[in-house]
C-alpha cells in the first residue's frame, strides 16, 4: 500500500510558487538566482530524506534513494521556467518525484535504486538551446554549437555555465550518471487543450512527436508598390502566404501539426513589393513515416507557391528530432495506472518536447499528462485544477511502482 | 525654332552624377552636404543665365526668368535622392528645366515668366515625409506632424531645417511663390517597367494615382506549435496570407495596384502559432471611384480572411491622397509633343507620387515620362538610355512651349 500523498505534490507546487512566482508569473529562468532559489527549496525538502543529493557535471540536480540493487528507476522533470512562465510546467514532475522518494523511503529500502533528477535548462529560454541537461546526460549536445550561444545581453553560455560550476568541456561526465538507469518516468502538464476538450484529467503519453524545423526564404523581385503592374510582379509575400495556407492543409491531412510562426519581408516598407520573405516552418508528428511524408509534401507545396508567384524558395535547416515512441512495457504500466485513477484508456502523443524525448533515445521511458486549463502554458495564466494535478501525481506514482517491479524483475 | 538641346540635359545629368554619385549610387539625401553640393552645381549653371536665383521659406530653390508678363509657367522636379539612389530620379526634371531656361533666355524675353524650381526633400527618405517642399508651397503640410519627425539618428526635423535656414513656423511664406503660377510641367523617369515592356521611350502622364495606405492587424490566439491541434487554432498569419492573396486579385480586377509589403508576427517565434500578425496595405488607382471600390473590397476581403481563421481584424490609417488627374489642355499639349517626338499616343497614369501631385491640387499640371530600364529606381542600377532621356527632354521642351502659348493666350 503506497503512502504517496498527491496532496503533498500540490502543496509543494504552491510552496514553490510562493517563493519563485509572482504577479508576472514564474521567474525560474535557468542559470539565474531565482532558479537557484527554486533548487534551494527542493534541497531543503530533500534534506529530510535518506537520499544522496548532488549536481552532475551538466548542472543537473540528483537525489538518489539507494535500493537493494544499483539498477535504477529515474524520475524527474525541470524546475526552470520561461520568463513570466507558469507554475506547473516542469515543476509538477519534480515535485511528484520528491513525493515518490518520500513515500518510498518511508517504506524502507526499495528493491531497486530510485533517483530524482531536476534537469538543468530544459526550456532553453535564455540561450535558445532547450533540453540542455538531459541532452548532456545522453551525450547528444554539440559543444562547438554551445560555445557560440549568447543570451540577449550578450552573455556567453560557457561563461554563465562556469559561474554555476559547469565546465563546457566536461559535460560528458554527466553521461556516467545514466549507466544504471533502466527506466524513466515523467509527469507533466499537457500544455495543450486536448484533454480538456475531451473532459479528461489525465492520460498516458505515447511518445513525443518528431519535429522538422526550417527557415524558408521566398525570393521574387522588390518593386515600387505604385509603378509595378500586378501582372509583372514577383511577390515573395504572396508566395509565403500561399505556402502558409497549403502547409496548414498538409498538417490537417496527415493528422500532424504545422506552423508558420515568423515572417519578415525585405525591403519591408509599405511602398515596396516584398522582394524577399523569410518564414519559419515547424512540423510535428508522432509517426516518422507521416512526418517524412509531411516534409515531402511541404517541399512540393513550397515549390508550387514559389512558382505561382514567379519566385524561388530556399530551405535552411534549423532543427530536427525524430519521433520518440515510449516503451511498450512502460506504456502498459501507464495505461493500467490511468485506468485505475480515472477509468479510461485515453492516450496522446506529446506535441511538445520534454526531457523524456532525450532520455527515450536509449532508455525505456513513459510520461503521464495532466490537463491544462484552456491549453495555456508558458504564461502566468497556465493552470490545472487541483483535482487533475492530484490524479496525475497518483497515476505517476502507480506507474513508478509498476516500473520498479519491471526493473526488479529484470524486464527492463 | 527652339534652341533647346536635349544632349545638354544628358551632359548636365552626367556632371551631377560625377559630383554626387559613386559606386554605391547617388548620395543627394535632402538636408545633407551632398544635397547642397548638387544644388551648388545647379547654381553654378544658373549663374551664367539672366535669371533670379534664391530659396523660398520652405527651402525650395527657384530660378526665375522674367517674361513680358508675371504670369508664370513653372517647371521643375527635385535634386534630392534616396540614400544609394539613382542618377535620374528627380534630376532629369531639374536639368531639363535648366536647359529650358538657357534656351528661352537665348531667344530673348519670353512672353510670360518661366520659373524653374528644385523642390526640397521630395523623397522624404530621412524623415518619412515625402513631397515636403511642394506640399509647403501648396499649403498642405501639417506643421504639428512635422514637429515630431526624427531621422534614424534621433535628429529632429525642425532643428535640421533650421540649419538650412528653414523656419518650421514660417513655411507658409513659400505659398506666395505660387501666386502667379498658371501651369506646371515636370519630366521624370517612369520608375516602372511599362514603357519598356511596350517598346516605347516616352509617354504622356495622365495624372498621379490616388493612394490608400493602412495597417491591418489580424488577431487570433497565440498557441504552442506542438500542442495545439490544427482544427482548434486561430492563426493570424494564415488570415494575413489569405488577405494578401485576395487583395492581389482585387488590384488586378480593378486594374489598380495593391501591395502587402510588411508583415510582423507576435510572439514571432518558430514554436508558436502567431497570435497577432500586422501587415501594411498600399493600394493605388487613377480613378477615385475605382479606388473607393477597391478599398471597400479590401474591407470585405479582410473580414472574410479573418473569419475563415477564427480571427478579428483591425484597421489603422497611415496615409491617403486622392487621384490627381492632370489638366486637359496641358494633356493635349503633352500628347501632341509625344506624338511629334516618338510618333504615338501612349499615356500612363503615374503609380508613384511626384511633386506634380501636390501642384496639381490647384494648378494646371502635366508630366512626361521617360522609360526606365528594367523598371528599376531608388537603386544605383536605375538607368535610361541616352536616346530615351533626350526624347523625354525634347517632349518636355515642346510641351513647355505649348504651355507658354496657353498661358500667354490666357487659356490657363
Amino acid at each position: 500500500m503506497s503512502t504517496f500523498r498527491p496532496d503533498h505534490v500540490v502543496a509543494s507546487l504552491r510552496q514553490l510558487d510562493a517563493r519563485t512566482g509572482g504577479p508576472e508569473g514564474s521567474r525560474r529562468l535557468a542559470w539565474t538566482p531565482e532558479w537557484l532559489e527554486a533548487r534551494a527549496l527542493l534541497r531543503e525538502s530533500l534534506a529530510t530524506l535518506p537520499v544522496e543529493v548532488d549536481t552532475d557535471p551538466a548542472g543537473n540536480l540528483w537525489a538518489v534513494l539507494r535500493g537493494a540493487r544499483p539498477d535504477t528507476l529515474l524520475v524527474g522533470s525541470h524546475l526552470d521556467s520561461v520568463p513570466k512562465g507558469g507554475w506547473l510546467d516542469g515543476a509538477l514532475g519534480v515535485m511528484s518525484g520528491l513525493e515518490l522518494l518520500r513515500a518510498l523511503a518511508e517504506d524502507g529500502t526499495p528493491p531497486v535504486t530510485v533517483a530524482l533528477v531536476d534537469w538543468a535548462d530544459e526550456e532553453g529560454a535564455r540561450f535558445s538551446r532547450s533540453l540542455f541537461g538531459s541532452a548532456a546526460a545522453m551525450g547528444t549536445v554539440d559543444v562547438e554549437v554551445l560555445r557560440g550561444l549568447r543570451d540577449k545581453d550578450g552573455g556567453a553560455l560557457p561563461e554563465i555555465l562556469a559561474q554555476h560550476g559547469v565546465d563546457i568541456d566536461n559535460l560528458d561526465g554527466a553521461q556516467t550518471r545514466m549507466a544504471d538507469v533502466k527506466a524513466y518516468v515523467e509527469v507533466h502538464i499537457e500544455q495543450g487543450p486536448v484533454l480538456e476538450s475531451m473532459g479528461r484529467g489525465i492520460c498516458t503519453v505515447t511518445g513525443t512527436k518528431g519535429i522538422e524545423r526550417e527557415y524558408l526564404t521566398f525570393r521574387g523581385q522588390a518593386a515600387h508598390a505604385g509603378t509595378m503592374p500586378m501582372h509583372m510582379r514577383r511577390d515573395s509575400f504572396r508566395a509565403a502566404g500561399r505556402f502558409a495556407l497549403e502547409i496548414a492543409e498538409i498538417g490537417a491531412r496527415h493528422d500532424g501539426v504545422t506552423t508558420v510562426g515568423v515572417a519578415a519581408c525585405k525591403p519591408g516598407v509599405v511602398t515596396a513589393v516584398a522582394g524577399e520573405t523569410r518564414i519559419t516552418m515547424d512540423m510535428r508528428h508522432i509517426s516518422a513515416e507521416a512526418l517524412a511524408a509531411m516534409f515531402a509534401d511541404a517541399h512540393d507545396a513550397a515549390e508550387r507557391a514559389a512558382t505561382a508567384e514567379g519566385c524561388t524558395v530556399e530551405w535552411e535547416h534549423i532543427f530536427r528530432i525524430p519521433p520518440m515512441p515510449f516503451h511498450p512495457a512502460l506504456l502498459d504500466a501507464a495505461r493500467a495506472s490511468v485506468a485505475e485513477v480515472e477509468g479510461h484508456d485515453v492516450e496522446l502523443p506529446s506535441g511538445a518536447l520534454h526531457d523524456a524525448s532525450e532520455v527515450a533515445r536509449r532508455i525505456p521511458t513513459v510520461m503521464i499528462f495532466s490537463s491544462s486549463i484552456d491549453g495555456l502554458s508558458h504564461t502566468k495564466e497556465e493552470n490545472t485544477s487541483d483535482e487533475h494535478l492530484q490524479m496525475a501525481a497518483d497515476a505517476f506514482d502507480r506507474t513508478c511502482r509498476r516500473a520498479i517491479e519491471l526493473v526488479a524483475d529484470g524486464a527492463l
